[in-house]
């Protein structure tokens, strides 16, 4: 039932039951991961995916429209320089503590090639991200998971323990909790593998841990352009790190693929990195949009978890978050379900749109609860 | 001295026997591959890693130009779809018999990753594309190379034993030589593991295996975006074949990457896959520059073996592989030079340029031959 639901949220064509004889072992043991839905037209508010509601910077379709040219029979450069000293510049690190990736899913990707074993488990929260156990299951990496307190709060003094490494999602993903520099500061001290702080959804409001890298070599931060850079559509990630970390991911990179980042998304990254008061501006409205949509949602009695990202975390007071979800479908607003772990199954993930999109979304939300 | 040079070559970070105690087994184990230097510059005359000399297709440049818009703070379409579509009108297969990647290089990492396993031996030619045994490394694939004939013919007979799979580019790389349709009707008649036809090097005279899918199932061809369609800067490639070798690609990709084309790649991607008529006259002129260079060259008493790929495999009749190459670098000239194996040490890899850029090197490899 969860299955058929995500496959027919996906869209497309997979597995179900039937398996090739041409496949491996590997492949027939997988569980892929389902991204959000990806409506072909544009009749629904769409609240699923954490986008950004605003564009992105005007000086990155600028440059995206320079490097459309006769260049484009070249291949781009592999090492992605450009993009990568924009980073550093713009993050106050080295060219060679950054590594650019095809979204912070490859970037993570690579991550868990390099980084984790099978000698230990690998340790991230029960309610995370999603893709984390498929990476695992993809490099045969054993994990275990670690419990968020009640009220979702993460706790790294629960990861002392043997692991071959921790990560773990700041702001955390789907609930928009975050937890502080200075705890992210002892976890590294304390850990003697590596701890990976998947930034994805920072920029709202959370503390990057990226100040810390320089003092803790085991440390690595993941950072991607489709949230709070707004450029979703480009497939653009990277993570900050210590030198010898960047260069193990090479190393998976190069033996897997020379050239990851075309040549517009390299121009087009490099350009929003550098547009710092563009993106201050836009995020600064998301959040307050965000902080007012929350305010209402309590005041409609729902649950609502404190969140440093682009998106709510909620439960409706008198109704079952599938039911809530099938609702909001059916009056035009898309938002992210999530059936498992059971926990979490009568929350909502919602993403934080513009504050039209979310007066219409707080509505229908009004209208639901009252049914 | 080989790795010294295949750094140099790259350009970038690699590492030269310091491994962090923060990598795995499995990364301190690969040998990535060096692809062919991206000089910063444009003093060279790039004749190093089969770039088509001529611009893409202007409609795939205005495809991207369009998508350069507000909408990239939208995921792409995971699914490719109209990318899918496209390929399958001009190639007259079935959507979901398409699935495409970041550059060929994706796809054939997917491919390694879906099909061939540990209980028998990969097959591959012994002088082809130095990225296989890497991916081999990657997903720990044991495999045999089956010796070219001294002529650098490739005989699928040759490949009648037992294994877990056969990959071979056709044409073949860097050697330029292909094999005909039948011949790989028959391999795959005979074959009860999957059998990959890479066509990287496909639209400048060779027999595509694409027609033979319907009646295989263990056929699937790969092709780019890179060599014939000018796009090598756009990182588009793609793979045909039976529905359910194509399903199982969709499983590893969607535990890798979900969305690992952009929009503008798939726009762009889209545009040049319809504009057949663009593409085969550009290539009609690649094509007829590479005989007129042969002949050339077979007039000043080098070795040419007959290609029907972007590029020449040539030996000069009096010197040094390596020696030819640097001569050729001082005079501005690039072309690529492979150490290994030891019988192709004497070879170089000539991509075809433009005539003019063809008679420069062609006055340069005059000059250096009476030195």
């Amino acid at each position: 039932m969860s299955t058929q639901k995500g496959l027919q949220e996906a869209g497309r064509l997979v597995c179900l039951g039937v398996m090739s004889s041409y496949w491996n072992d590997r492949i027939k043991a997988l569980s892929p991961y389902v991204p959000g839905e990806q409506p072909r037209n544009q009749k629904y508010i769409k609240l699923n995916t954490n986008e950004n509601p605003y564009p992105p910077s005007p000086l990155a379709i600028e440059a995206i429209t320079r490097a459309a040219c006769a260049d484009l029979r070249r291949y781009p450069d592999p090492s992605c320089r450009e993009l990568r000293e924009a980073v550093a510049r713009t993050y106050r690190v080295r060219p060679e503590q950054v590594f650019a990736g095809n979204g912070s899913d490859e970037v993570l990707a690579f991550i868990f090639a390099a980084f984790f074993d099978r000698a230990r488990p690998l340790l991230f929260p029960d309610i995370t991200y999603s893709f984390y156990p498929v990476y695992a299951g993809l490099w045969d990496i054993p994990f275990q998971t670690v419990p968020l307190a009640a009220d979702f709060t993460l706790d790294l003094a629960d990861y002392r323990r043997e692991n071959s490494g921790i990560i773990f999602p700041n702001p955390n993903a789907p609930t928009g909790r975050a937890v502080s520099r200075a705890a992210i500061a002892r976890a590294a001290s304390e850990q003697d593998r590596v701890l990976v702080v998947d930034e994805a959804y920072h920029g709202f409001g959370s503390q990057s841990a990226v100040p810390l890298i320089e003092a803790a070599p085991n440390l690595i931060t993941v950072h991607t352009l489709s949230k709070s850079a707004s450029l979703a559509g480009l497939r653009t990630g990277f993570a900050i790190g210590n030198e010898d970390l960047i260069e193990g991911l090479c190393r998976v990179r190069d033996s897997f693929n020379s050239y990851t980042l075309d040549r517009l998304a390299q121009a087009g990254a490099t350009a929003a990195v550098l547009d710092t008061g563009y993106y201050e501006n836009i995020n600064r409205i998301v959040a307050a949009t965000r902080d007012n949509a929350a305010t209402e949602l309590t005041g409609l009695g729902f649950e609502v978890i404190p969140s440093q990202a682009n998106f709510l975390f909620i439960r409706a007071p008198n109704q079952q978050g599938s039911g809530v979800a099938a609702a909001l479908r059916e009056r035009g607003v898309l938002v992210r379900h999530f059936n498992k772990p059971a926990r979490i199954a009568d929350f909502l993930r919602v993403s934080v749109g513009t504050d039209t999109e979310m007066a219409v979304f707080l509505e229908h939300c009004a209208a639901i609860i009252r049914l």
